[in-house]
Formats: C-alpha cells, structure tokens, sequence
C-alpha cells in the first residue's frame, strides 16, 4: 500500500463493477498504478478492458461512493495495525494469489506478515459436539506449536475453539471474515478478534468497513481461508455444510484437505465422512497432518504392511490377551455406575472398589454427574 | 467328495509334510484322483515332485495317523450336515479357489452351498465397544437381507456380533475356525456354532477334528475368511491386530477392504483409521458397501462436487439455522442432567420440561441410570 491517494483510486477500482482481477492486473500493468488507471481516458482504458468497463471507470464513481470510501478511511485510521493490501503488493499473501480468484484488496488488521506463513485452515461445525470442540482446539494448538499459522473463519463452535486453540499454542491465527473488517460475527466474537491481533495474528476481510455479514459473502469468504493456507483441516461438518465448500475450494485450489473421523452416527461428522469417501486425508493427530505436509518426517509402519503372520504378534490379539474389565466395560464414553453395572453384572461395592483403584492409577476420571470415563494416555 | 477311501487318500496327503496345492493339483491332475496319486509307484511321483516327497507319499503314513484318521471318521459320521470339500470339488468354493493359498480340504458342516454365494466377512476386535457390536450386527443384518452372505471367524465380540446379525437378517453365515470342526473357539459360542448350521449357513475348518485352537492357527485362519469373501468389513479394530491381518490377506486377493470410523480418541477405531489410511473404503452404511460391489446403483450426489455456491444452499450452515438447544447439548453419547445444565446453563425445571417433550416427540431416549440420548431418525 502506498498512502491514501492510491487506497482511493484502489477502492473506486473495486467500486466499477464487472471488473476482474485480469483485467485490474492489466491495466495496473499497463498503467503503473491505481491512480494512473482512474486518470487514464477511457480510448487508453479501451485498449485492455471492454469499452463500456473503460467508461464506467473514468465516468462518475457509483452512488455513495463517497460515504463508502470515507468509511474505509475512518476504519484506516482508527488503529495502528489497519492497513490494506492489493495484489499489487509485496505483502499480498503469495498462496493467495496463486488461486484462481484471490480478492484485489484485503482490508487487515494485525501482523500482515502473518498472511504469509505457513499456514493450515481449521473450520467446521458452527454446532458441534463437545469432543469436536476439544479436538479442534488440541489440532489448532499442536500445529500452532510446530510452527503452523491457522486460518479459519471467526464463527461459532469449531472455527472458534481453532482460534483459542492456535492462541493456546501460541501460534499467530487469521480470521477471515465475511462482513467488514469492523463488524466480527457472530458480534460476541469481537473480543476474541481483538486476541487474534494481540496475539501477532490478523483479522481479515475483502469486504469494506460497514459490510454487513450478509449470507451470499461466506461462501466467497471460504475461498480466502482455503487459498491462505496449505491445507484445510475439516474438524466436524455436516453434509452440505459451507465448511464442506472450503474444502472443495482447498481441494480446486491444489491444496491437502484433512478431515477427522468419527463416530458413524452422528451427524456432526458425516461431512468429514463423505471428504475422506472423496479422498480427503483421514486424521487422527496432528502429526497426520504435519506428515503429509511434509513438516515432518513419516512413522514407519503401514499396517496392511505391518501385520505380519508371525504367531508372535497375533499373540496380542487371539486367545490370551487380558485388559481390565472395568476399562473395557467403561469404553470411551463418559459411563454412569448403573450402565458399569450392566456390562460387567458386578456388585456396586465391587466396581467401586475397582473404580478407585483405576482413579489412583491415573486410568480412570471421576466426572460431574457421577460419570467415570476412562483418561486419555497422554 | 466321493466315498470314505476317497477321504482316507486326500487326509493322507493333507498329512504329507511340505506337500503344497501346486504340487498336489499336479498329482491329481496326472493320476487322477487321491486313490490313485498314493496307489503310484514313488518313480511316476518323482516326474512331478522332488524324490523326498514322492517317497513321504508312498511311505508309511506319519505316527499317529490312522488315530488322527479315525477321528474324522468319527466326526464325519456325526451328524447329517457334515462332510469334507476338496480343491479338486466342483462344490469347493470359487472366490476360495481363486486365491493363493486356497486350503487343499475343508471340513464343513452346514449348507456347502453357502460355501459359493456371494460373501462379505465381517470381523473385528475381541473386545469391542458397545456399539462396535451394534454396528456389527446392524451391518450383517442389513448386507444378509440384502442378499449377502456373512463370513466371520466365530471369536468374542465382532465376529460374534456379526453372526448373530446376519442370523437376524436371515442370511447364511459361515464360521471359519482356527481349530478342528469340533472344537468351535471359543467354547462359549457352540451353541453359536449350531444356531449358524440350522440358519442355512456353515461352519467349516481345514483343520482336521481334534486339532486344537492353537495361536499360530488364528492369522492362517484369516486367509479363508478372506479368500471365501468379496470383500471384507473391518468394524472395530486396534492397530496390530489380527483383523488387520484379515484386511491384509484381502487385500492381497484383490478383494475390497471396508472400514467403519469412529473416535480418534478409541483405540478400537484405530486399526479402522489405518486402514482408511491406506486406502480402504470408509463406509458408514451397508449401502455404501453394496454400492461398492456393484450390488446397489450409487448414489448421486458428491458432496465436493455438490457443495454449491449458491446462497441458498449455504443458508442451512451460515447465520440462520436453528436447533433444539437441548438436542445440541445432548450431543450424540448418553448425556447426565448435571452435564445438560452445565452445557445449557438452564435451571432443571426448564430441562426437564423441555426433555418431556422431545421425549414425546420421540427425538430423545430416556435411559437407565438417569441418562438421556438422542434418538437415531431410522
């Protein structure tokens, strides 16, 4: 960006309508600058766009440019980090540009270097499960510390727990938004947008300040998040869910999409069922994904390769092998005493005694509402 | 099969050290039948095997023989069903036959025809979740009314599961052991075993009655299981475990390989997710099975491919859509009241009300020991 004069001849660039990014990068070229386009005669403008997009954009700016453009000035101005960036631009996020539509102008809040990173985009349900949640902030925490930006939308539920879960890992987070820059939704995560800039990330929008989060724009806004970053990780979805567009449009893009398994019966994770049906990554850990990205270097084995016919190993597996049968009978599910009881048919005072046990060897977690569920080794 | 002499031949060259099916088909092919092959002179053997084979098989038998002999007599007199298949057998199974390491006899007890139908084996770990067996029957029942035969290995848990289904959905089951025909593993599942033969379905065996559930028997075991089968259904399943082995062995015999997801978080779906991994179908239905074996016309729609822009459709996922908030908080696992408060934030008198009628509603199950759960739409 260089100083208003070209913001304004930028923002009534992106005011005409019909103009595309083609054609903007040719007359840019052509002209040398925003400002040198708008001052251009339209028999100049002729020679790169179509006659009547010549005149529209040397005749009279649309109706309350003027009103449009102050408000992007007030925005500019009201805080240290707010700037904007034009594919012109050096800082222009390179993965971005080599989409197939990358917006003209980003309006940014927070470290424009951030856009550059290396980053993976985290999105899914807007109403997940509450293990959805945690796995979305453990993913975004983990690739964070191994050095990984994450991208996601500022929405409720999974994009959310990915932005506190990139905080948590300390990593910078970018928000991409499909309202303008100044109006988060959903509006309660205003605050969690101000962490994001605090903490060395950025919120981001094509949008001018004063857009309303209209519907029509999230789709659009999905293609940012994908195009921002090397993959995209689906962490729950629905069927026909818009995190499922940003995985189609990661996957157009030439990038890795990522989806976490679960339970066949729940809706929340039918939409990753049906990416990994499609060829998306199944992931169980971070490591899957910094794998595959070739961040880190590939475990050995493959199990179809691994399971070797030696009598040895099957040992593990056929006649003879032994676990707790309060562990087994807990599952992975938080589990009630009287469910406990039906499974194993043991007295209370049995399974309590097990119980207790199981708690001071660290196996088992006494939960609210007298639930037991077996903890996770770590 | 042809006679009790016929037999006594064929055991006897089943009990000729290192005598393999290549070598074997060759034998009979040249003389005929297995009469014949042990009526040779040791020179006419010699033209199709090594000297030291030709003179095992026109020796003395091995110590113990006729015992070993007579307890298949024995076995094969007791009962109508009972009888033995040889690769040599217009009966004996072509999806078998068309393998590796197809067995040279199998001892079958049952419908040998059942032997032949289109199959699909269903395995999985020993120990299983709860609703490891519910996926397991549901699967067998469904794929057996649709016209499949279930293939499983007779052990605890999945394999149990899948039997009972597929005896559910009225479809032939066949019972591969790793033991004798007489000797059904584990001996809790006998009456399993008999209710499998009175189904229309088999148990069978290439190991000679008597023989003993041995370890090393279990991955060899797997290689019928796979062999006699178009593909093979992994529903639960740790990593290193003898399913994966199965999965294997199908692999290698061109047939499809199925897994049902689950928690990353559940040890019993992590041999599921290295599967998927390495390229076995994800499925989260029968139909997707079926689907997959050409038994079922696909379904449309590719949710990558599907995912359209248009705002309409995004209005389902993006500002706008509405659910139960208790459904939400329910989740899909057995959920406490405390855990609904906690979750929802509202007082008991509000939940309980609100429980009452999605439970008249029937969208939620109220179960033992004061939990509740959302109620799967059929």
């Amino acid at each position: 960006m260089s100083g208003r004069s070209e913001f304004d001849a930028w923002f009534r660039l992106l005011e005409t309508p019909r103009l595309g990014l083609i054609q903007a990068r040719q007359l840019l070229a052509a002209f040398g600058s925003a400002q040198a386009v708008l001052r251009a005669p339209p028999s100049a403008l002729n020679s790169f766009v179509p006659a009547a997009l010549a005149s529209a954009i040397a005749g009279p700016p649309p109706e309350a440019f003027s009103e449009r453009l102050l408000r992007c000035h007030r925005w500019l101005d009201g805080g240290p980090l707010r700037r904007y960036v034009t594919v012109g631009d050096a800082d222009y996020p390179p993965p971005l540009l080599q989409t197939a539509d990358p917006p003209l102008l980003l309006f940014v809040e927070g470290a424009v270097e951030s856009l550059s990173m290396r980053s993976l985009a985290i999105v899914g349900a807007r109403n997940p499960t509450a293990q959805g949640l945690e796995n979305a902030r453990a993913f975004a925490a983990a690739l964070g510390r191994a050095g990984l930006g994450i991208v996601s939308g500022l929405a409720r539920g999974i994009d959310t727990a990915a932005h506190e879960g990139a905080l948590l890992g300390q990593a910078p987070t970018l928000a991409v938004l499909g309202a303008g820059p100044d109006e988060p939704y959903p509006p309660q995560n205003a605050a969690l947008a101000a962490r994001i800039v605090a903490g060395g990330g950025a919120v981001i929008s094509e949008y001018a300040p004063g857009t309303p989060p209209l519907k029509e724009n999230f789709p659009r806004r999905n293609r940012i998040i994908a195009g921002l970053s090397l993959g995209t990780l689906v962490v729950e979805a629905a069927l026909r869910s818009g995190s499922l567009i940003t995985a189609r449009l990661a996957s157009e893009a030439g990038r890795e999409v990522f989806a976490i398994p679960g339970s066949i019966h729940s809706p929340q994770s039918k939409g990753c069922h049906a990416l990994i049906k499609q060829g998306a990554k199944l992931v169980e850990a971070a490591a899957d994904i910094l794998e595959e990205l070739a961040l880190l270097s590939p475990r050995a084995a493959s199990p179809l390769q691994d399971a070797g016919l030696d009598a040895g190993f099957e040992a593990e597996d056929e006649p003879g092998d032994a676990e707790d049968p309060i562990l087994r009978a807990l599952g992975h599910d938080p589990t009630t005493m009287d469910a406990l009881q039906a499974r194993t048919g043991w007295p209370t005072a049995d399974l309590a005694a097990g119980l207790l046990e199981l708690e001071l060897q660290e196996k088992v977690q006494r939960l609210p509402g007298g639930l037991y569920q077996r903890r996770a080794v770590a």
